[in-house]
């Protein structure tokens, strides 16, 4: 590849979604240059008229129906970060609440929902990504209802619960946890109950879609 | 210009200082294109060799003895941002205890501190910028010890509840503040005090250099 005076711009997505009782982040299998057959976050170039958030939902891939959180994680620049170009990347962390809604693509060798706690080396510096991407969510879990976008609408509360322990991945005192829920008023009980192979449990729901200030940690 | 299929990446910087009294921060005068004669925050497009950080330490342009603490504020890609040229900007805030170690730079009509809380118009998307870095500083006044990269070595702690005060636009309650301040652990004595018109005052210091995690408002 030529040498060029100056850097490109290109965004990169992280993720992240509840599938079986694991944080799971998408990832794909790239197919060309120094990196191929290497996992990765999807990504790509900013192009002339797209604002860096177009970019982002494109990357995602979402169905248009799904509600999919949105929020730039940081912008990473080191000169080395990519040994074929100079790319410098803006990285999304994105969270669905619906993993089924996300679409494959076929730019790449493989697209896959891998365990976010446990994941293989990826390409570029996106194990870092990956880092400040998770202490992002568990932050933000601690302080605010981001959770929210991470579940259905309703859900008992051993399912949020779980959700939780999952993420920070610890186990939570569940009595200590229901009376700090209790005291952030972000839920409302939704007069349905779960039905299933055990007593049935209430459903609960959020009281706001929008993302709230809270203290749950 | 001619059309470009992809977006360049520029890093602007954010630079606070006290001042007599008031949070300035450092504007420049544009010499050319569509803003010329427009105040902006000096930045520069990324080249191929340098990292983020290190565009963002060259358009601070600070004596090299200055501790100057900067942090990655956001990226900021809206496709009309920049009339002339499809043109991404990574914002650095940066902070310094001495506004005198800061240089001037020829590339400007002219460089000046104003007043950060009564900015005029600016040139790009920088006012946007202006408010996210300003809403970043109060936001870690209330969580860490940043206040501590804006002020000398030594200080009492009127000057310190002043820099609160002169940030955050408002009065605070000296003996609340004072308590707060007690129950962070984050100041020493440092056995000095302050000679001039006034009984004399005790002169403080940070225990550590590094941004510790205190709860100060």
């Amino acid at each position: 590849m030529a040498a060029r005076a100056h850097a490109l711009l290109a965004v990169d997505v992280v993720t992240f979604a509840l599938v079986n009782r694991r944080l799971r982040v998408r990832v794909v299998k790239i197919r060309r240059g120094p990196f191929a057959g290497s996992w990765a976050f999807p990504g790509g170039l900013v192009g002339a008229g797209e604002s860096l958030e177009d970019v982002a939902r494109r990357e995602v891939n979402a169905a248009p129906a799904v509600d999919v959180h949105l929020e730039q994680l940081g912008t990473f620049g080191d000169p080395d970060r990519d040994p074929s170009a100079r790319i410098v990347s803006t990285a999304y962390l994105a969270l669905t609440p619906d993993v089924a809604a996300i679409g494959a693509s076929e730019r790449y060798l493989a697209c896959d929902w891998q365990d976010a706690l446990r994941l293989p080396p990826l390409a570029y510096d996106h194990g870092v990504m990956a880092a400040a991407a998770i202490e992002r969510l568990r932050g933000k879990l601690g302080y605010t209802s981001i959770v929210r976008t991470l579940l259905p609408e309703e859900f008992t509360l051993s399912e949020l619960q779980l959700a939780y322990e999952v993420i920070l991945d610890r186990a939570l005192d569940r009595r200590n946890f229901r009376k700090k829920l209790d005291a952030t008023g972000m839920l409302v009980a939704s007069g349905k109950r779960r039905r299933g192979p055990h007593r049935p449990a209430e459903l609960y729901r959020f009281r706001e879609r929008r993302l709230v200030s809270v203290d749950v940690l």
